[in-house]
């Protein structure tokens, strides 16, 4: 075996491995909104629990082979409203034009390979923050590890904000303390709603084009901010779930929502990239929320 | 007065009776959709005729200036759930990169006038269809007008599509037989919600950059298109805003709002155009639905 088939066997292997990874979170964040749906004691308690609902796809390559796919979880249940966790892993050939966006795709002649989870959660109660939450790891002639997760109240406890970034900073800090302060900042920046100028949530980290020249310790990151999106996520859901909400603070989370819908259909990356390069918009859409209003 | 006057002053007066126009059709849009408010008997009947509320605005030019300003009427009715009709007149200066885009901009130095009115009406009936209408005069170193109506049907009756085209067609007819298949195309490209693959609507016409050499001509064909709207579309609502609607129906309703949204928001050129060159986003986002859902 020469030194060029073990590198490619090495890049092989940590595809493998974070594939197998983003299947792994997944599985762990459904048993936990699941959880949560079984412990529910307030408004919609009479319903029955929600369940995860599975739908796979596969995504045509350019040239028309078949490029991998993806399986969409969704559950519509009492607590989560509409909440989709999808995982992905694709390959295939950016255009010409695109691959001048992406570090490394013009020296691999377009081709790429990713795989990724993505989360969104609309919550019925309007007590309960919204959530996105993603991660991934791309490969062209380069690889890097990308992802974050922004917290969206529709009435904002600070306390609780703090609390939120404090779990995001302790697994930063454990990788490197110049993380936090530029993911942070990195999100801000992201989640702006530019004509409203007014930001979409209360912030969290954004990450991308994470390469270290450490592969393991890179991925042992991206792998703690899941842990860390476990831990701190369903504990606010828990939380708020069973307090009482009024019309008003239901009306206000719809207009919320149109606001999210704004965002994501005007300046989101991965939303605007999906819909331009022909994945599939029910995936790409599932971000969308269950219902919204522009009074 | 040397001939450059008399061109000068020839061009105040076009944007002058354009802008005039504009105002003109719109008290009859307002007068005619009130009317149809007054005439309710079937659902909601029970409450009062709404009417439209009128709101100002100025724009801010990008080197500072006050450039021109607009009115928005926008009435939340019985008949209407939103509708708004937006007049705007207004002036500046395009960016270096935007001025590329548009032609005699660079002739201009970048400057340029624009008046125009912008109609979206989102109806409480599933059996309505919501429209959008508009039309413009745009001045930089040429001048021409643009415009054009779209049906959005949440249930398509095939006859009144027709119905629609034949009174768009006829107003066509009368200025050039080329001018209906043209700008029917145009709006059939123009209205496709691309990663849907899919007509937002049952189409119109769509014009732009209509400047025949005789402005007089072309400024009638405008004010017709705004009187071939004023025909067609109050007889429509009348005819089903009487009827009664099922949950099932209204849900559909919502749920293409939900596409109408996605096209307006990822393709729409005046709404990226507006959002994206500070334009005030309460004028460009009156399009979105009061309502709308991604289930």
């Amino acid at each position: 075996m020469n030194s060029t088939d073990t590198t490619a066997e090495l890049l092989e292997n940590r595809k493998t491995e974070a594939s197998a990874w983003f299947e792994d979170l997944r599985n762990q964040i459904c048993k936990a909104f699941e959880d949560l749906e079984d412990e529910l004691t307030g408004t919609n308690a009479d319903q029955e629990p929600g369940r995860f609902e599975r739908k796979t796809w596969q995504r045509p390559d350019q040239v028309g082979e078949t490029g991998g796919g993806g399986t969409m979880s969704i559950m519509r249940g009492r607590v989560f409203e509409k909440v989709g966790v999808n995982i992905s892993t694709v390959h295939g050939t950016f255009s010409e034009q695109f691959r001048k966006e992406i570090p490394g795709a013009e020296e691999s002649e377009g081709k790429f390979w990713a795989s990724g989870l993505s989360l969104v959660a609309h919550m019925h109660s309007p007590l309960v923050p919204a959530i996105h939450m993603n991660t991934r790891f791309i490969v062209t002639s380069k690889s890097w590890f990308g992802g974050g997760t922004d917290l969206n109240p529709m009435y904002e406890i600070e306390a609780e904000t703090q609390e939120f970034h404090d779990v995001l900073k302790a697994t930063c800090d454990k990788y490197d303390p110049a993380y936090y302060p530029k993911y942070k900042e990195w999100c801000d920046d992201y989640f702006m709603i530019k004509h409203w100028n007014e930001p979409r949530g209360v912030g969290g980290i954004f990450f991308d084009y994470l390469d270290s020249g450490d592969w393991q310790t890179d991925f042992n990151f991206t792998q703690d901010v899941g842990r860390a999106f476990l831990d701190i996520y369903p504990r606010l859901v828990a939380r708020h779930m069973n307090e009482n909400w009024t019309e008003e603070q239901r009306e206000w989370q719809l207009i919320k929502r149109g606001r999210y819908a704004e965002f994501n259909l005007v300046y989101d990356r991965g939303t605007r990239f999906g819909l331009m390069t022909g994945g599939n918009p029910e995936a790409v859409l599932m971000s969308l929320p269950p219902e919204a209003r522009w009074p």
